[in-house]
C-alpha cells in the first residue's frame, strides 16, 4: 500500500474523488472538492490501490482512494475558454452534429488570446514536446558531426540582407534593424576558423504575410560549413539530419504523435532513408508533363510546389525530397553559380509534403565574384563593402541552409496552421500575448 | 604510407612546406607557395610520415611530404590585423619587453572590428567551443529532469518588465519592445501546464552600461519550474545543474581550457559537490565583521559582492555559491514574500568569482497577492491586467532563474571581459560586425 501526495489541476481528479467517496470518503470533503473550480491547483493526498473492477474511460491501472485534499490555488469558477471544447476534434463536432448536439467551437484567435488556458490541451501539451524533440535532434546530430553551435546577434546595423521586410529600430540613435537570418554572421564564423557551425535563434520578418505558413518571429535553425569538393556534401546533410529527426520521432514520441492524431488526425510522413535529389529542370518536366507550365528560368510558386509534391509522392512515394541546381536568377545574389552553366546556381530547396521548408546553397567565397553578382542584381556594392571585404582575409568554399523549426513540426505533423506550432505567434496582426 | 589532401590556411602549412623542400620538393613550388599570402586557403596533397627527428615547435607526431599545392582562395597579403599579434599572451610582452623588443598589440576594438580574423586565434577558438559545451550540458542537465524546451517570442508588446532600459520599435504600426527576459511567457507555460521549461535566446537590454560584465544583447539561459513545496527545489537544480557544467568542462574540454590559459592564464575555479548556500543576512554580517557596513534591507554593489566572493572563498574554499533570502524590496514586484517574515523573500543570486550571475525566486501565483504587490511597487495595475489574470485560470505554485551564457563562460575561465565571450558583441558603443 503507498501512499502519494499529488499535485494536479481539479478536472483530473474529479473522476477519482467520486469513486472515492463510494469508498465511504466524508461527505463534507467531497461537497468541498465538488465546489472547487476545475481548473484550480490541489494537492491530493490518498492511497494507491488496484480498483476492484477497472476503471472505465481511462488508461490507468491503478485508483488513488482520496484521504485529503488541499485547494493550492483557486482558478475562476468560468473561465475564458473551456479546456473540453479546446481539446474535441472534427470527429467529435460531426458525431455531435448527427447526434443533433451543439458544441462550442473555440476558434483560433481565441484560443491564442487565452493561450495559458489552451496550451493545457493533451495536443498542444504533445506539439510543444515534439517541438522540442526536433531541436534536441537537430542539435544532437549536427553536434555529432562536428558542427559548433553558435549565437549571432539579432541586432544588427542597416538591413541584414536587403530589403524592405526589415524590423528597424533605434539603438542609442543609430539606425538598426532586427536580424533577417544569421547568414552574413554565419558566414563570418566560417571565415574565423569555425569549419561548421550551427545557429538555434529567432528570425524576424516585418512581411505582411498572412498565410497559413508565415510568422513575423520565428525559430530558425541555421547551418553553414565548409565545402571541400561539391555543395553536395550540404545535402547529405541535410539527408542524414532530417531522416535522423523523422526516425526519432516515429521511434520514440509514438504517445505524443497519438495524441495529436487524436484531435488532428494526419497520415504519417513517408521519406526514404536515401533521401531523394531531383534537378530543378526535372522537377518543372514534371509539372509540364502533369499540364503545368513553369517559365523554365522562373521560380515555382506555392500551387506548383503543391502540385510538384503531389507528383513526386506518385512517382516516388515519398513526401521529402530535395531540389537542386534552381536558376541563378531567383536566388540571393551571394549564392555560387554553378561552374558549367551559371545561369544555373548551387542551391537547392527541401520540401515536406509540397512545402518549402528549407532554403540552401553555395555561397560565393572570393570578394571579386562577390562584387560582379552584387552589382549584377542591382545592389549598390558601396553598402555592403564590409560584407564582402571579409572574404578577402582568407575564406574557405562554404554553404549552408536555413528551416523554420515551426514548419518543421507542422508539415511533419500536417497541421494546417503555422500558429499551432508556434507557442506564442506572432503575425502582423497578433503581438500578444 | 598514407596519401592526404588537407584543406588549410597557408600560415598552418609553412613549416611543412620547408622540411619538404629540404626533402627535395621542387623549388618552382616552394617559391610559388612561400609568394602566397598567409592566410590564403590551400589544398595541399601529400604523403603521411614520420619525421626522422621529432618536428620542433609543434606537439604533432607526423609530417607531411608535400607533392602538390592548391591555393583555394587567395587573402589580401596585409591583413588588418595580424593572427600571431592577436594570439599573443601578456607573458609573450613581459618577456619581449625584457629582450628590448617592441610586439604589436591588438586592442579589443580592433579584434572586434575584424572579428573574421580574430576568431581564428587559439583562444577564441577554445573560447567558443567551451560556450557551446555549457549550452549543451545547460540542455541536457535539464531535459534529463524532465524540462522542456521552449521558445517565447522577443517581440511583445509594452515593456516586458517595465522600466526604461528597453529597445522600442514599431511592429506594424503597433508600439513595439523587445523582451528584456522570457520572464512573463515561461511564466504563461508554466500556467499553460509544462511543468518545466527551459529557453536559450536572445534577452536585449537598452542600458548604457559600459561595464566589463554587460553587454545590449546576450544569450539567456532561462527555466521555470513547479515548486511542490519549497524554493530551494529550484536552487537544488541549480546545485546539480552548475556542479554538471563545470565538471563536465573540467573532465572533457582540458584541451580547450589549456588553450585559453596559455593565452589568459587563469586559476581553475573552485567549486564543492554541494553548493554551499547562505542566507542574505549571513552574507551581510560576513562582510561586517570584514568591516564592510551594509544597508540590511538594501542590495549589494559590485564592489561589496567581490569582497563577499573572497571572504566565502576563504572561509569556505569555493569560488561558487548561492545567497537566498533577499530582502523583499530590492526584488521585482512579482516575488513571492518570506511566508515567515514578509521583509524578506523566497529569492536567491548565485556568484561566480565574486561576480553575481545568476538570479531567481518564487514567483507569486496568485492574483490577489501579485495585485498587492504591484500596487505597492507602485506599479499602475491596469498596464498588467493581462499578465496578472493568467494567474486567475489555474497556476501552481512556481520559481525559476536566468543566467547569462557569456557570463558563464567569462568567470569560469576568469576572462577580464564579456566582449571575449560574445561571438558578436553589442554594447552601448558597438552595433558592427
Amino acid at each position: 500500500m503507498a501512499f502519494v501526495v499529488l499535485r494536479q489541476s481539479m478536472s483530473t481528479v474529479q473522476c477519482v474523488l467520486v469513486a472515492s467517496a463510494d469508498a465511504g470518503v466524508s461527505t463534507q470533503m467531497v461537497r468541498f472538492a465538488t465546489a472547487l473550480s476545475k481548473e484550480s491547483i490541489v494537492d491530493v493526498e490518498g492511497v494507491v490501490s488496484l480498483p476492484k473492477e477497472p476503471l472505465k474511460a481511462t488508461t490507468q491501472q491503478v485508483e488513488i482512494q482520496v484521504r485529503k485534499i488541499y485547494c493550492i490555488n483557486r482558478a475562476i469558477p468560468t473561465l475564458p475558454i473551456n479546456l473540453e471544447d479546446a481539446a474535441r476534434s472534427e470527429a467529435d463536432f460531426e458525431k455531435a452534429e448527427l447526434a443533433g448536439e451543439k458544441l462550442v467551437r473555440v476558434g483560433q484567435d481565441t484560443r491564442l488570446n487565452y493561450r495559458a488556458i489552451d496550451l493545457r490541451t493533451p495536443s498542444n501539451q504533445a506539439i510543444f514536446r515534439i517541438q522540442c524533440q526536433v531541436e534536441n535532434k537537430f542539435r544532437e546530430f549536427l553536434l555529432s558531426k562536428d558542427f559548433v553551435g553558435i549565437h549571432t546577434p539579432k541586432l544588427i546595423s542597416g538591413s541584414s540582407e536587403g530589403g524592405a521586410a526589415v524590423f528597424k529600430l533605434l539603438y542609442n540613435g543609430q539606425p538598426a534593424c532586427l536580424a533577417q537570418s544569421p547568414q552574413l554572421h554565419k558566414q563570418m564564423a566560417l571565415c574565423g576558423g569555425f569549419e561548421r557551425v550551427f545557429e538555434v535563434g529567432p528570425v524576424f520578418r516585418a512581411e505582411n504575410s498572412n498565410t497559413h505558413r508565415h510568422l513575423c518571429e520565428f525559430v530558425g535553425l541555421d547551418a553553414e560549413m565548409e565545402i571541400k569538393e561539391h555543395y553536395f556534401e550540404v545535402c547529405d546533410i541535410i539527408d542524414g539530419l532530417f531522416v535522423s529527426i523523422f526516425k526519432h520521432l516515429t521511434e520514440n514520441c509514438n504517445k505524443e504523435l497519438e495524441t495529436i492524431n487524436r484531435q488532428y488526425p494526419f497520415e504519417p510522413l513517408k521519406y526514404l532513408d536515401k533521401t531523394l535529389k531531383l534537378t530543378y529542370e526535372e522537377g518543372v518536366q514534371m509539372l509540364k508533363e502533369a499540364g503545368t507550365e513553369i517559365e523554365p528560368m522562373g521560380d515555382l510558386n506555392t500551387e506548383a510546389e503543391k502540385k510538384l509534391g503531389r507528383l513526386v509522392r506518385e512517382k516516388y512515394d515519398t513526401d521529402f525530397f530535395i531540389m537542386y541546381r534552381y536558376p541563378l536568377a531567383v536566388r540571393p545574389f551571394y549564392t555560387m553559380p554553378c561552374y558549367d552553366n551559371p545561369a544555373y546556381s548551387n542551391s537547392f530547396d527541401v520540401f515536406i509534403r509540397g512545402e518549402e521548408i528549407i532554403s540552401g546553397a553555395q555561397r560565393i567565397h572570393t570578394p571579386e565574384l562577390l562584387t560582379k553578382r552584387a552589382t549584377e542584381c542591382g545592389i549598390d556594392v558601396s553598402t555592403i563593402s564590409t560584407y564582402i571585404e571579409v572574404f578577402s582575409y582568407g575564406a574557405p568554399p562554404h554553404g549552408g541552409f536555413g528551416v523554420g523549426l515551426e514548419r518543421v513540426v507542422m508539415l511533419f505533423c500536417a497541421l494546417n496552421n503555422i500558429r499551432k506550432t508556434s507557442m506564442f505567434p506572432r503575425d502582423p496582426q497578433r503581438l500578444v500575448p
